[in-house]
């Protein structure tokens, strides 16, 4: 899978790409990541990318020519989404990192900096608006990383063991169960005894119910959309 | 105000601290991030973090050994708040930002990996879960990285007009308005006329119609929500 990541501040990825899963992805090829800087796509000598927004009101805007001429520039893969991140969209859900990896070829990811991108931009070439969440960042490069990271993640080579996916929260539409380790005491502290005796009926009934307790309890939108599902 | 991150890949947040607001307000020391690896406090010569889970399942679990001593070594400054990013957490909004940023002195973040930590660490040392959204990614640390930029983007002088963050999204409880910048026609497109016509008071009326058509749109939950406030 190709992603495109439009940003002024293509460095800010060069870490994050080299740790982890992310990583091993990119090295094995399941997905490739390129940058296009709007700066390079400047016919000024001074190279701006902004300027003050029409109206008045602080803050500057990014210009329209860059953003057009980058995004122009990029080759075109059969199934492609243009998503702009930006806390006016879509808030992002695990349904979106499945629709595109099952559904695309190209993730074009336009990052936005400083009080936005002109308009024009966002209705003529963006083909979905997606937010984080309701909070504000210094920039678009984190959501970008986000979609990146949950996506690759998804791709077939990614993930060792499928299995690690399928019971991962959100795909039961329940938040996880509690996980223990070794050492079964820790300062006096124990493990569940239920999850030593080696009953595996028990062991699965009580992790349903600690998934059931737990959503209920933090996240009841979430728990009376399971129910729905389990009546239908 | 310190952050304490506890992470099994520090290299991980090089560059992005190295890029943008963030990287000024580190350099004119607005706020000091400070990297704990779980690694370094493991006591066995493999330096084993994680370990499989009691009951069974896919996956490893860190172990709480490593995680207790890490967050013990820690200097403890008034004020902490520790943090663990988990799906299973409170979705994180400004609110968390800006209550972190306002009464907090030292935030402790810890980034889960793998399937998760020992519940014993997060019952006996973690003050907050928090969840990033409804989404999985491969490791805890991208949530790390948007509480860092949303918290310190609040801090006194990171960033420079303080009407930039008055104005924000969210602050005001809808979404923004759009905006735009020259040139005022840019391939047929036209930016709309009441930006142009230096009439404060229709572009005020616009851009608040704007907020509230795009809010009832895009987001009726924060709508409803505006609306309530706006009949107290």
């Amino acid at each position: 899978m190709r992603f495109d990541v439009i940003t002024l501040f293509p460095e800010f990825f060069e870490s994050p790409l080299q740790s982890g899963l992310i990583a091993k992805a990119l090295a094995k090829q399941i997905a490739e990541v390129y940058f296009t800087n709007p700066r390079d796509f400047t016919t000024d000598k001074h190279h701006k990318v902004d300027d003050e927004p029409f109206g008045g009101g602080v803050g500057m805007v990014l210009k329209p020519e860059p953003l057009f001429a980058a995004i122009e520039s990029l080759p075109i893969c059969q199934g492609r989404e243009i998503i702009y991140v930006t806390p006016q969209g879509e808030p992002l859900k695990q349904d979106h990192f499945q629709a595109w990896a099952n559904n695309y070829q190209q993730l074009v990811i336009l990052c936005g900096h400083y009080e936005g991108v002109d308009e024009r931009v966002v209705e003529n070439l963006v083909t979905q608006e997606i937010s984080l969440g309701d909070f504000v960042l210094t920039c678009g490069e984190i959501p970008a990383l986000t979609i990146l990271n949950g996506v690759i993640r998804l791709l077939p080579g990614t993930v060792g063991k499928t299995d690690s996916l399928a019971q991962d929260s959100f795909s039961a539409g329940l938040l996880d169960y509690p996980h223990y380790t070794r050492p079964a005491v820790f300062r006096n502290l124990e493990v569940p005894q239920v999850l030593l005796s080696g009953n595996h009926g028990a062991i699965a009934q009580w992790r349903s119910q600690q998934q059931q307790q737990r959503t209920q309890a933090r996240r009841p939108d979430l728990y009376a959309q399971w129910q729905q599902q389990q009546n239908q």
